[in-house]
C-alpha cells in the first residue's frame, strides 16, 4: 500500500530506504537548500526513483543558503578533511535542517492524504547532528499528529542503525552505491577525505560490498 | 535582553506579540507561502518592523504555492464567505503551515544564537487549524529544544487568548490596526465577508477599538 513519503538525499541511507520500503513509497522529495553536493546527489536521487517508478519531485529552500551558515553551504566556509567525528564536523550542521524538511514532507503528505513521512537519519548521526537523535525524531512525530487532521506519522527506522547495517541491507538488496553521493564537496568525483567520505568507505567495507566509487585520493 | 524571532505574517496577532515583545524580538521574519494575502500583510509586517528598529526578513516558500492545495492560495479554489467556523473554514488550512514556519525559524534561531522562536497562534484557530493547538505546539517546543545544540525553545504566549483578549493588549499598547490585513482575499481592501474578516471586526469590536479599517462590503 502506498501510504509514504520519503525525504530522500541521494546518499547511502535514503537511496537504501527507497529500495527497501519501494511498495510503501508514493512520492519521494528531494530539498535543494544550496549546499555544495546537492546537484550530485539530488541527480541519483531522480535515477532510482525512475528507476523505480516513483513519483520524484525536488524542492528549493534557497533561504537555507541564503540566510544560514555551514561548511556544507555554497560559498561558505571549507568542509574539513579528516573523521566523521564531532570536532571535525561540527562546521557542516545546517541547522534543524532535518525539521525543516521533514515539516515540509508533513504539509505535502498531509495534503496527498499520505499518512507517513519516512526520514533515513542513522545512529552514527547523533553525536554531531542533534535534528537525528531519537528525541528530536519523537517529537516531530508527536507534531506531525498533533498538526495535522490526518495524524500523520514520522518513521525513522534506520535511527538505531549503523551506516554499515543500512549498507547490509542494500547489499541484500542488490543496491548499487556507486549510483548514490555522499562527499559534502560535491566536485567531480568523491574527495576520499572529508569525514562523509571516510564514514561512507568504512560502511561499505563493513559490509563487505566491493566499493566502486571513484575517490580522488 | 534580544534573544528571539518572531514568526510575523502582519496581522492582528502577530503585530500585537511584536509591539508586547519588542524588548526581546531580534528579528522578525515573515513569510511568503503563495496566499492571495500575503502580498497586502507583509509590508504591514516590514512598516511595523521599521517603526520599531527591528530587522525584518521575508523569506519566500514557493513550493507551498506549487505544491499545496488550499483556498487560501493563489489560482487555487474561492475563499468561502461566512463565519469563522469549521465547516466554512477549513478549506484555507494550508497544511503543517506553522511546521514549516517554526522549523525555519527555529534554524534560523540556532544560526543566530537566539533562544526563542514566538508564534501568535491563539484559542481561536483551535477547531480549525491544527497546527496551531497547545499539543502541537508543545511538540514542536521538544522537537526544537531536541534538535538543536543551544536547545532552542517555541514560545507561543497567546495560545490560550481568544482574538479579542489579543487585540485588549494591542489596545493597551497603542497599535494602529487599521495598519495589519487579515482578509484571505487579499483584494485592494478587506473584504468584510469572509470569515478572517469577521473574526477582525468581531474582536475589535469586544475589544472596543474603533474599527477604521475600510471593509468592502
Amino acid at each position: 500500500m502506498k501510504d509514504s513519503i520519503l525525504v530522500l538525499s541521494g546518499g547511502l541511507d535514503s537511496t537504501t530506504m527507497l529500495y527497501e520500503y519501494r511498495e510503501r513509497i508514493a512520492l519521494a522529495v528531494s530539498f535543494n537548500y544550496g549546499s555544495n553536493h546537492n546537484t550530485k546527489e539530488i541527480a541519483f536521487a531522480r535515477y532510482h526513483c525512475e528507476q523505480l517508478g516513483i513519483e520524484h519531485i525536488e524542492i528549493p529552500l534557497a533561504f537555507i543558503r541564503d540566510w544560514f551558515h555551514s561548511s556544507l553551504l555554497q560559498g561558505d566556509k571549507a568542509v574539513p578533511e579528516g573523521n566523521y567525528d564531532e570536532d571535525n564536523m561540527r562546521s557542516t550542521v545546517v541547522p534543524f535542517r532535518n525539521g525543516i524538511m521533514i515539516s515540509a514532507a508533513i504539509g505535502m503528505a498531509e495534503d496527498r492524504g499520505l499518512k507517513y513521512v519516512m526520514l533515513a537519519n542513522h545512529g552514527g548521526d547523533h553525536t554531531i547532528y542533534p535534528d537525528c537523535r531519537p528525541a528530536f525524531v519523537d517529537a516531530m512525530d508527536a507534531a506531525a499528529q498533533a498538526g495535522t487532521w490526518n495524524g500523520v506519522r514520522v518513521l525513522c527506522q534506520y535511527t538505531n542503525l549503523t551506516k554499515a547495517d543500512i549498507a547490509r541491507h542494500g547489499k541484500a538488496l542488490g543496491i548499487d552505491y556507486s549510483k548514490t553521493w555522499s562527499c559534502y564537496r560535491g566536485g567531480e568525483h568523491h574527495c576520499g577525505k572529508c569525514g562523509t567520505c571516510r564514514e561512507r568507505r568504512e560502511a561499505l567495507q563493513l559490509a563487505g560490498i566491493e566499493d566502486k566509487t571513484i575517490y580522488e585520493n
